[in-house]
């Protein structure tokens, strides 16, 4: 479908906090990033309140968690191929605005994303999260509108992709793709150790990418062609899926 | 992925009565049949009962009538470019069975299907659907099991994809998967003009087609290179998709 | 829209045990009979195992405790006005066959319903209402078929109304529609009155009748016009209301 | 029930968009019109940013959309027989406010309307619609309560219908009632074609007034006496159906 | 687990209205206070508009009915034994700021409570209280965090009780906790006793104590020891029981 | 509560296979056990057909397969501390039949339960589980009506616990309750250990038990007084809890 100077696909991932890039989309981003696609991350937030308790009790300012998150944010983006722009908007909580949401308007224009990946509608551990899902959700539509002004050309309608939150059941997640992230596992997990304010999620993390990758090879037909072990990301889908073939 | 030598891809439809695969899935069937793929259909019931009123009413006897509703599943089938084999259970009601189950865990094992379709779980106005789902749920179950008797090879979990009920909403179903089957469509068409017991359908799958086409263009993302109108069938998927791509 | 000739309106009831028509559907019973409408109850076991502990405890047999049981309903459905017919099929449990469903088919084609009451689809804490319902739903599509055998005319479509379980909430029941039955509340006491095997749940269910007549009161519009206090009556709808009006 | 000075029946419809009203409940306007009753429609924005694509891309301003987009709903709902009022609140998004809200509750007052009608809670695809939804919803609540300060008497519990959004399934939608507006079906039809802006969709909702007709001769009862083809709109009720009798 | 030292316990309820926590939450403030634990109530409103339609109805100044509406609720609170907080927020509509999610983030911290009461987060009826629930689960999660600003130490994660609305079907309530408020039943009446305002609700309260009380025994295990007949509470929990016993 | 004289508390597991008890409810046999309480379980059939794939593909015949379960089970059955009962029912499929369930009424009778544990409703990857809970389920439900017949005395409604399935979002999965098994969990590991036809499962079901520890700590309020690191089991519960005190 893409012609020869098409340019190349475009992936669009719109979190609360520095981290959850990482341990929810790592995989999804170094897959992309490793077939040549752009990614471009917006961080609504640094997680500076909600998501540093270590350097809180290590006694550093505000301003000091700011810019260690967005430090090692930075970091784990390049770790992973992408860019990363920070919004700095303030967490706990994250409150949807208008004009946080016309920004969000003007990236979607600006990037043109074949996919959208942001947080869940629901997460009751955590209300920045479905405040980012909202206005990622809110933008996407507003996006596509030619009567919304700004600058930039109106997109189609790109397919959202809702990664994992911490406590899945309790969030109403269910695991809708399971994506295959074997090859890209040792990027994420480079990535993820990145962020040292959050070392005891990386055992976590990397614990649920084998769950999900058990599932994985579980729901896997025939065909597959799957090694013995695989790692996995789980997302769910907001919009039907366009298909030219069942499979 | 697939080795030069390996088979081509195989689809099996279960459904419970003559007509189902035509209505609710040609275009899927078509569509695989067109890229050199084996389809197999298996129709429990020849809808004997449930599904030939105007036959009754023209005071044909039972006999007449499945001879009847095979004869128009089989040229329906041809056209598609499918194989179809008759189990001849009993329509209305369809009575779930062991024995009908394990001849289905026995057709599973000797097509080695790549994809799985069925009705979905839930129909309020037609019992026999669900039945004919949750045998053909059971089957692919029993089917992966290497302790389960019977001959063939044991098969893995080849992913499902429900077919779209008659009145969806009462039914639970959600379209989760928009297949384009526009450059199929005539084909369907074809099929669906042999099924003259119920003519009253074919403008109603035809209108169904068209406005599950406007769904897939409203969720398509920038690129997918669609021509304007689109022709579409909607499906659910009650496992997990597994990727290697998130699109 | 009813001819001069047209017959009166018919209603049929199927209930799993001998008192449940009237606890739960004892006001709609007799509302439709003050009307001069017909009302059948089908009554697929006396209750004689799971509700009848008082009598068991008593010392009495099975045969005295369904004799017992029969006696007291046929006295509750003459107060109701209402005719009862006994299926004794067994209870707890209540098994589903195709024989009893059969005999359901021909009942409907014998009254020729207008309105099927029956049991919600849950119940946690008495299977035999799931069962009862699970068989009327069945035998009311099957009857609309006129390729199923059996004597008397094909149905239409009768709507279905669900009445109340024991536990609402934990059976996932939600008052879909809320009958005035202040006119006939009498009347269903009286019912209630000659089930004496169950006298502690009479005040349970005035009580309940007068807090459903409170949420009928609450969601009642301005014109209604109703007296300041009312009994009512809760139902599920698990059809689409077809309506001329909305009101 | 009315007495012969009661006042004519009144109707209030709560939509986003100019032309919500038509697409979605023009039946039952034109119904109660029909019947001699008021209807009032509140249209909180002219859709001159969301649904004025075409608009937009000939080169119109914003003024100028807005007044073609006011033309048109008046003379739609000149043809439905409704009064029509417009609040210029702003859509893409519609944002609420208690300012938007306590208007409404000063139109409740003002109508006292017997039935409201709005959009659904949920709609993926247009954020409009659900805030047009909580808006109307809390005023209908906040508009019974004798000590909100305004002009005008308390109303009652009004019921509401909401009616049908473009993409029901994916909108948790289900038609609990369907009206029958084959006798108004020319007016509605002439009231969409009021609509220049948006004629692509005068044959998709032909279509579906088609569809949903199917579904309510599907869904009615023996003695209804519906000619052999019907046209139909469905609706949700989002609180309990207050009854005398179960039809 | 306690240590001699131990403050005692302490209970957190947080109500939209001023009556909210006797109907609601009497028997769990009475058992919780009767133990010599602390209950502390934070009233975000008086109810002075959407709960007082007695007193406006006679005349009375939105001032005198807030007077009168926190006299009432301070002597419910002193029968029950509890220390009761009035944020005079404003209700019809309660409107959620971070202003008042922060005051209750500090007193969240200072009284450190173990348990939280509060509205369930539905109830179409009555919008203030799903507004309270959202600032009390907001406010929870905030005052967990190191990072949010303020006096007092972070809290834990206390478990949550959401108490019953006034329609609990309609508010998708579920009994996920049956509490026996048995032994302090006369309290709480004597409590519904101080809430003139209300008369018509004490004996409406009082039936629905009764029938939670004979669910409570309809699910009690084998070795409860209840006597006969229980006045129960019922609440939901949104988060996961965390226990060191099934039982 | 129980007097002096009172027998120990006792627990029934009703499980589909001979493996499920170890999984999914060791650490809560293990801590009743512990506590001197009696602990019985009834494994309905071996797992020879569904879950002895490395047994089948070493060559071994059903028979022999069935031997090596059994043993298997009643080692691990030891090292937890309860008494196991084989009823040989069956595996893949486990087909429910009166004469089992009525076994089971027997049994519950027999142990008269404080607590039973069963599998939850939903599996879509294994039927035998929900075909165990709903046998489980009726069986618990008749063996309360003294009108069933059979030996034993009858039972009251002892609460129900739900074990996590082996995908716990696929199945409607939620964890209502979170138990602490840290103190016995050495002894769980060693009862996974007798499973040597599973030994793939014992690390994940490791993995499966720090992360419901992790979360079990994420729930506990401030006062739990739990140590740093917790091993968990999830439940669901059917029934609501009976409570004396919110906690």
């Amino acid at each position: 479908m893409n012609q020869p100077t098409a340019p190349p696909r475009s992936t669009l991932v719109v979190t609360a906090h520095a981290g959850d890039f990482v341990w929810r989309a790592g995989g999804a981003i170094a897959l992309a990033a490793a077939r040549g696609e752009r990614v471009t991350i917006a961080c609504l937030t640094f997680g500076e309140r909600g998501e540093s308790a270590s350097a809180w009790r290590a006694g550093k300012t505000l301003d000091e968690i700011k810019a260690l998150r967005r430090d090692e944010a930075e970091r784990a983006a390049a770790v992973l191929g992408a860019e990363i722009r920070f919004y700095d908007a303030g967490d706990y909580p994250l409150v949807p605005t208008p004009e946080l949401t016309d920004r969000l308007v003007g990236l979607l224009r600006a990037v043109q994303p074949d996919v959208v990946l942001t947080h869940p509608a629901d997460d009751p551990y955590n209300g920045d999260h479905p405040a980012a899902h909202r206005m990622a959700m809110e933008a996407r539509v507003l996006a596509q509108a030619v009567g919304y002004p700004g600058p930039g050309e109106i997109i189609g309608a790109p397919p959202v992709f809702c990664f994992e939150p911490h406590q899945p059941e309790m969030s109403g997640f269910r695991p809708e793709v399971l994506l295959d992230i074997t090859e890209v596992w040792d990027t994420k997990r480079a990535a993820m150790e990145c962020l040292g304010a959050q070392q005891h999620l990386w055992d976590y993390y990397t614990d649920l990418a084998v769950r999900r990758g058990v599932q994985l090879r579980r729901n896997a037909g025939p065909n597959l062609g799957l090694a013995h072990t695989a790692m996995a990301e789980a997302y769910m889908r907001p919009f039907p899926q366009v298909a030219r073939e069942l499979a």
